[in-house]
């Protein structure tokens, strides 16, 4: 996988080019996804193209505070031709939703892609894929700037947001130097980071800190702490007037006991079905275990949802895990 | 306050001349003060001194990572005379604890202060404030940078350290371009953002997440969420095995509640005692809220610490905090 220079291949002529472009954030969109996808359709605006972006999950009202959240539009209120679709954080066509829907694979326009993401189906007429990069926003801040394109204010927060939300604000292996000197630079150009934090950090609803509550109210530890799980009932989720979203951050919180080196979060949802979160610190691959439940992932961050009862999935679940901790239970330090 | 210029004033040249300098972390250790103290400690190694840092409460174990915890004494452990004494992120003489009844004041040796806070009694016959700092650390930094000292992935790390922690891992209004600039400086230097991140934030003890647990499983909200509150009895401190440590970081969760105004977290004490930490967001000052029940504080973070039983007090501090809420509380957004 190279990093093609994009001074060379035209994606400023490409962009140009186009009267009208299509920019899809990815299914449940994140920061990154969002925060690129405005970013790039003010600079295409520049270019003087017409940019729309599409979401075909419902936009994340964490991200209302950006400017141009509001324009974010629905696959079904849009209707084709396109002159370009502009792929940003998404390693296939299939990431977009419902959006591909509204092309056969035939009748695609020109395709441009930009993503950090390490491994993926990348289709385009111009792919622009860099690893290295800790965000999408990351490389749309660099192109933006090479190309000498304006970078407001408005813009400068959007990338912000997508470079601190995919670092966990400067917490995650992936944030380099390079990462701190875009977002000086970001700072610079109006990017407030204590506002944009709060926005995303704060203002949380308050079903989220209730189930986060109940979840932690309930935390086993197995194993002298090498395990930290907790399961939610459907009457816990109704009693606190949680939906799967508000659940998100529990898991990464028993991952944070020390001593801890797997964490797993069973919920019952409301299909009859059980979602499971799994992390891990250093040893155990936990999309190994999450295979063992028709799911997957990363080594220290996978999921799978299994049909069944939160107490017996729960059961199965733990015994999986209890057999793939390290042997040497005393000696888990490092 | 002005920001005098080192150079003109002879830091480096008074730290050379000592034989012995003696460097205080201020009582409570924050990363701050124990990051600017190691990095400050080789900065004076390097310039043929001997440096000795020491703290009057025990050194807080989350900074065990750090290069020279280790060497870190107690004031019991230490004889004078040192020929001078560093003070580091300390806004008064005080700040250092029982670091000061190693000296009698007319027995004072040379002293040099360094620090960001905006008030303080400073003593010294080298004094540099500069409260546009997000950290003292920021200050070592650049002192380091211009005496041209070297700088190792050992001392990067420290500073690094006291930058994060100042800004709340770049989430607090003191996060300036600058303080991106230098932690860019810092990761090229040998500061690792993710391992320091993790050695803070996580391997948190199991007590505390249990506790936060508890604290949220019984939280409240009056006046259509202006208001978030929850108190933990002494059964529910013994049933978690929890010290007032293990609470330090409930508050702000209550206070990241949508629509939340004033956040109040009432704890009994082993003493027979109500430990009560106020937050709030814009408009109410809990620090004369807090003024009420003999404590202080700031605007917008404050507490107090009166006898009595946990319930009575809650009662009590509930029917003040409500009184000052705003009064129109159909229109708290802002």
């Amino acid at each position: 996988m190279t990093t093609p220079d994009w001074r060379d291949l035209g994606l400023t002529g490409l962009l140009s080019s186009a009267d009208s472009v299509l920019i899809p954030l990815h299914v449940s969109p994140d920061g990154d996804s969002v925060g690129s996808a405005l970013a790039m359709a003010a600079a295409c605006r520049h270019l003087g193209s017409r940019a729309t972006v599409v979401s075909s999950d419902p936009p994340p009202e964490t991200y209302r505070f950006l400017a141009g959240w509001e324009d974010i539009r629905r696959p079904e209120d849009l209707s084709p031709p396109f002159d370009l679709l502009l792929l940003l954080d998404c390693s296939s066509l299939s990431r977009t939703g419902r959006v591909r829907e509204l092309f056969d694979t035939s009748g695609l326009p020109l395709v441009v892609t930009i993503d950090h993401h390490r491994k993926g189906e990348r289709i385009g007429d111009y792919v622009w894929v860099d690893p290295a990069a800790a965000a999408t926003a990351e490389m749309v801040f660099d192109w933006i700037s090479d190309a000498g394109l304006p970078l407001e204010a408005d813009v400068a927060s959007a990338l912000y947001t997508g470079i601190a939300t995919d670092t966990g604000f400067f917490a995650y292996p992936n944030a380099s130097a390079g990462t701190f000197d875009r977002a000086a630079a970001l700072v610079r150009r109006g990017a407030v980071p204590d506002r944009i934090y709060r926005k995303i950090s704060e203002d949380r609803p308050l079903q989220e800190i209730r189930i986060l509550g109940r979840a932690l109210e309930k935390l086993q530890v197995e194993a002298g702490g090498l395990l930290a799980w907790t399961a939610l009932t459907r009457e816990d989720m109704l009693e606190k007037a949680a939906g799967p979203d508000d659940t998100e951050g529990i898991v990464n919180r028993l991952r944070s006991i020390a001593a801890n080196e797997v964490a797993i979060l069973l919920v019952q949802t409301d299909s009859g079905h059980v979602k499971i979160s799994f992390r891990s610190r250093k040893k155990v691959d936990v999309s190994e275990l999450a295979g063992e439940f028709g799911g997957g992932g990363h080594a220290r961050a996978a999921g799978a949802t299994v049909a069944g009862n939160v107490d017996e999935v729960t059961r199965e679940v733990l015994a999986a895990a209890l057999s793939r901790l390290p042997q040497t239970e005393g000696d888990h330090r490092s």
